[in-house]
C-alpha cells in the first residue's frame, strides 16, 4: 500500500517535503496539499497526479486517499491542525514546535490522551541523522562508561532579519534540548544561560552568542553555545563526555572516539557502507532520467573503454612491463 | 508516472536494488523480477504489489507496465539480456561490467548502435559517490589548475574465497579506470603494474597488493593500490595533484583541499545541506512506521517537554539566572 | 657569556630542569643545585662540571658564578627562596604558583615593588606551547575579529593519589585562568562552577569532572572542562570563538581555524619549519654521541647507497625504463 | 666537556648550524668557523666567545679547542674537508650530498675503512624528525605486520632557480631513498621514473613533478610524488601500507594508523609529552632574556592574578553561585 499524506502548509518546509515524498523516498504519494496561499499550493502540487488542492486544511485531510497527515505549517496553526487530524484519526508527521508554547502543547497532549493512542510523531530531525544515531548508539552500546557532560556547538552562518534573542532558545537550542533528552534519556532538569559581549555582526538587540547550560535528572552538565551570526557555516557539533573515553560528531563528518589512548574514527567494512548513498543516487538519477526520456550518465562507450583498459592492464600483471591500450575511435552516438 | 522497472537477476545486488526501487527512491516500482532461481526471485518480490515473477528475462521485460530494465545478473547473462531490451526498445541500467570481455562490449555497442540512440546506462555508481562528484567539481571549477597526477587506494577488509590475481583489475581497479576517465575526461593510454612482495594474508595465489599505473591522453599519471586484504576494512581514497593544489576524497568523510598554504575542508552553509539526509531519513521513517501501523519517533510529550525547556531558558535569558524545569509527570501513554 | 642557574628544588620536575640546562638548551649551565634531600641533589649535579650541592636555598644562590634562580622547590618553600633572590638582585624563574596562597604573592609582590624592578618570571609555560602561540598571534592579527567565547578542555588520564577537589582549581584550572588573561589581555571578573555526577573512576571524595565558567573584563565567556581522571590521556585543547571565525588548538597537533566557509589549517611553507626540530635534534644527537666517544646516526655507507639510487634514479629519468641499482657488498665497518 | 666544533661553511646552511650550536642545543660550543668568505664566516662568528675565523678549513680543524667537525660547505668542497678531517682523527658531521657523486664518496669510505673506525655522521635529518621517528618505532614494533608499500609525497612550495630535472632526485629524492632504507632496513634494487605532463608553473625545461618508484631488496614497492613547484607550500608525507594496517605521517601533525577497522592517532598519556617543547622553551627564553639583562614573560602580577582568580573558584565550587574577582588595580611595575 502506497501511503497518501495531506501535506498542510507549503511554504519553504512544505513544498520541500512534497518534493521528497513525491521524488526522493519510497512508499508515499502526496494526495492532498492544503495553504491559504492557493497558488503556492498548486504551485507544490504541479505535476503530481491526483494530488488535491485547498486552502482549508480540513478539506485536505478530507480529500479522498488520505492516510497520513504533515502538517509544515506555521507554529500558531498547527494546534488546530492537529486536533483535525485527531478527529479523523489520522496519524501525523508535525514540524517542531508542536505549538508555539507550552499551553498549547498541552491541550493537544491531552487530546492524544483521551484518543488513548498515540497518533503525532514530531519533526526532530536530529534523531535521524546519520552521525546523532551513531553518537547515540555508541552511548547506548556502553563502551565509553556513562556520560558525564555533553558540549554543543550551534552555529548559523547568519540569522533572518526577524530573529529574536527569545528565538535563540525557542528556534535553535530546542534542537540541543530535545537531542539531550533523547541521547541520554533523561529529563532537564534546570537551565541557565551566560551572555557575552555580543558580536558586532548581530542585528541591533539580539544577544548572539550565548552559552546555554543544562543540568539533567541525571547528573549531566550540557553546555550549549548557540551563535547564529558565526559568519562562517552552518555547524552543529556534540562531544559527550563519557566515563571512559569522549565522542564526538560535527568535526569533519564522522564520529570520533577517545578513549585507552587513541583518538580514533571507524572505517567502514564494506563498499556497501561506503557507497550505500552512491547506489541510491544512482538508481534515483536513471529513474528520473528515464521519467524524462532520457538516456544519461556512463555509456556503453564507457563501460567500452574501462574493458579495454582492464584488458591492458591483465596484461601488464602477466608481463611486468608497459602495456598500451589501444582505444579506437568514439563513435558519435557517445561523443 | 511511476516507472515500472523489471529487474533481471535477484541475487545480493538484485535483491537489494529490488529494496531501493521499492522503499527507498521515488517514482518508480518493480513491475517484473527475473531470476534462474525462482524461490530467490520470489521471495525478492514478496510483498510488491503486482511484481510479477519469472525465470525468463524476456518474459519479465514483456510483462505489463515494463517501462525500463535493470540488469544485475551475473556477467556473461548480461549481453543477451542487453539485446533483449535493445529488441523491446527498454532503457537499461545495467551492473558493471557490461560484458565479461571488451569482444562481447563491442557486439552490444555495435548492437546500440544500429539503434541509433542510447540505452545504456552502465553501473559505475561512483559517478553518484557525494564525494567524487564534489571532487570532479572542484577539478571543473579549474581554480587549482589542470590535473597532473592522481593517486588512489582502493583497500578491501578480505577478498572472497574466488578472487584471482586478474580479478584485481577487472572488479577493483576497473573503478579507478572508470573514475579517472570520468573525473579527468580523457583516455587511458598505457598501464603497468608493479607487484610487491604479497601479504601473507592472501589465499595461496594471489597477488596482493599491487600497484597500477595508468598514463592518460592529457599525461596525467596515475597510482591505484589494489590492496583487497587489507585486514582493516573498506577504503577508497583519492588525491588529485593540480598545478595549484591537490584535492582529496575518502579520508574522514569529506573533501579536503590543499592550495595557498593552507589545508581546508569546506563547512556546509546552511542546514538544508547539513541535515538534507536527516530530512529524508525522518520522513521516510515515519512513512514506513505509519504503513506498518506503527507511531514512533518524536512524541507529543518530547515536543512538550522540549517547550518547557525553552520556557525556562528564555526565562534564564532574562533573570541571568538558574530556573528550574517544572516538568509533570510523564502520562502512561508516553512511557 | 653562559648564564650560571642555581636550581633550588631537585625533585622530579627540578631535575628537569637541570637535565635541560645542562644538555638541552644552550647559553646556560647549572652552577649550583639545592634539596633538602642532599643525596638528591647530587644525583641531579652528576656529572656536571663545577656544580656545587647544597641543602640551602641561600647558600646555592650564594655560590660562585651564579647569576641566575630557578626555584623548582615546593609550593610553600617558594617565598622564602623568592625574597632571598630579591635580596641579592638575582632574576628568579619560579615554578607555578608563586606562592600556595593569594596572600603569600601579594608579599612577594609588594618586595619585588620596593625594589623597584622586576625580577621574577612566573612558570606558566604553556605560554611557550608552540600551539598557544600560534593561537595568540592568530588572535592577535585580528582577522578573525574579536574573541567571544573560549571553550576549553583540560584532561588528565588519572589523577594523583593526594588530589583534592580545590586542587582541580589550583593546580589545573590555574593554567586556563593564565592562558585567558594571556590570550585575551583580560582580567578574570567572576567565576562559576558546575559540578555534574562525578565518575566513577574518581577516588572517594574527588569531584571530578568539573565545568568552570569565567566571565573575563571584556565580556569573554569562558568554559573549562577539567576532569583529571578520564581515562584515556592528557589533553588540553582551546577553541576561541571571534566574530568573524573560531581557531582551535589542541586536536591533532596544530591550529584549525573556522572561517568563511572553511575549515583550515596551516601548511608550512619551507623545510626550515617543517623539519626545524630534526636539524636541532641531529646535531644534538650528534654531539651527545661524540661527547660519548661514540660514533652514531648515517654512515658513509648509507652515503654512499643513497647515492648509487640517486645515479640509477637520473638514469631511469632519462631513459624512461626500469634502472636496476648495482650496490657491492658491504663493508663490516658499516655492518 | 663541552664540545668545541669546527664549523666549515658560513652559508644559509652553514650559519644556521653555528646559532643551533651557540644557542640552542646543549654540551658543545663553535670552537672555530672557515667560509671563503672570510666576512661571512667574522659574521657567522660575531658575539661567540674565543670562536677563531678562517678561511682554510684545515686551519680552522686546527685551531685550539677543536673536538669536531661540522661541514656544511658546497658539495664539491665535501671531500677535501673530510680527508682532512681524517687525517686530525676528528669526528664530523657533514651535510648530504657526502660528495657530489658516488665515485667521491666510493673515495671517502675507501679512507674512512683504511682508518678503520667510522668518524662521519651524513646529514640525512629526517632520520630525526619526531613523526618519521614514530613511524620507524610503529613498523619496529611489528604490529601492523609487514610492510609492502609506501606511498610518499615530497612537494616544495617552489624550486630555487638553479633548480634542474636531475636536482629533482639528487637534491629531493635523496631524502626518500635514505627515508625508505632507514624505515625498512632494506636496501634499494632498482628504480623507474614516471613523468606527467609538467606544471605550467615550472621553469622551462624541469620536468615537474615526477612519480619516481622503488623496488627494494625486500620486495617493497615504494612510490614517491616529487613536485618541486606544487605552489601551496612545503610538504613531506610517508603512508606505510603493511599486513594488518598502514600507519602515516605528514598530514596533519602527528601518526595516524589504521587497522582493525579505526584509523587512529594517539593521545599523549602526559604533560611532560604534551609539553615537553613548551618547557624547554620556556628556558631557554628565560636564559635568553637573564643574558640580555631582561625580564619578560609572566609577572608576578600575573602569579597574583592567577592566585585570586583560583580562590574565587575554590569558593565557587564550594557555594555553587557566581563568585567574583576582586582584583586590586595594576600597580605600574606590571604595566
Amino acid at each position: 500500500m502506497t501511503l497518501g499524506i495531506a501535506v498542510i502548509g507549503t511554504g519553504r518546509m512544505g513544498a520541500d517535503h512534497v518534493r521528497r515524498i513525491d521524488s526522493v523516498i519510497g512508499g508515499a504519494r502526496v494526495a492532498a496539499v492544503a495553504d491559504l496561499d492557493l497558488e503556492r499550493a498548486g504551485a507544490a502540487a504541479a505535476g503530481i497526479e491526483g494530488c488535491g488542492v485547498h486552502t482549508d486544511p480540513a478539506a485536505a485531510m478530507a480529500a479522498p486517499g488520505v492516510d497520513a497527515v504533515l502538517i509544515a505549517s506555521s507554529g500558531p496553526a498547527h494546534e488546530a491542525a492537529l486536533l483535525e487530524a485527531f478527529a479523523r484519526g489520522l496519524p501525523v508527521l508535525c514540524e517542531k514546535p508542536l505549538t508555539p508554547d507550552p499551553a498549547g502543547t498541552l491541550r493537544v497532549m491531552e487530546a492524544e490522551r483521551r484518543l488513548g493512542r498515540r497518533l503525532v510523531t514530531v519533526g526532530f530531525m536530529r534523531r535521524y541523522d546519520a552521525e546523532y544515531q551513531r553518537l547515540r548508539l555508541t552511548l547506548d552500546q556502553g563502551e565509553l562508561g556513562r556520560p558525564l557532560m555533553l558540549h554543543c556547538r550551534h552555529r548559523n552562518a547568519k540569522s533572518p532579519s526577524f530573529f529574536t534573542t527569545e528565538m535563540l532558545i525557542r528556534d535553535s537550542v530546542v534542537h540541543e534540548a530535545d537531542a539531550t533528552r533523547w541521547l541520554l534519556g533523561q529529563e532537564i532538569t534546570a537551565v541557565q544561560v551566560l551572555r557575552p559581549r555580543s558580536t558586532s555582526y548581530a542585528p541591533q538587540g539580539l544577544g548572539d552568542p550565548q552559552l546555554v547550560l543544562f543540568e539533567t535528572s541525571g547528573g549531566v552538565v550540557v553546555d550549549v553555545e548557540i551563535f547564529v551570526n558565526c559568519g562562517f557555516g552552518y555547524e552543529v557539533r556534540c562531544e559527550a563526555v563519557c566515563e571512559r573515553g569522549t565522542a564526538s560528531i560535527g568535526e569533519s563528518g564522522g564520529l570520533v572516539t577517545r578513549a585507552a589512548g587513541r583518538a580514533a574514527h571507524g572505517i567502514p567494512q564494506d563498499f556497501t557502507i561506503r557507497f550505500a548513498g552512491a547506489y541510491d543516487r544512482e538508481v534515483q538519477a536513471w529513474v528520473d532520467a528515464t521519467r524524462r526520456g532520457c538516456v544519461e550518465g556512463a555509456s556503453t562507450w564507457d563501460g567500452y573503454a574501462a574493458a579495454l583498459v582492464c584488458e591492458a592492464g591483465v596484461r601488464a600483471q602477466e608481463s611486468g612491463g608497459r602495456i598500451e591500450v589501444e582505444l579506437p575511435e568514439r563513435p558519435s552516438l557517445y561523443a
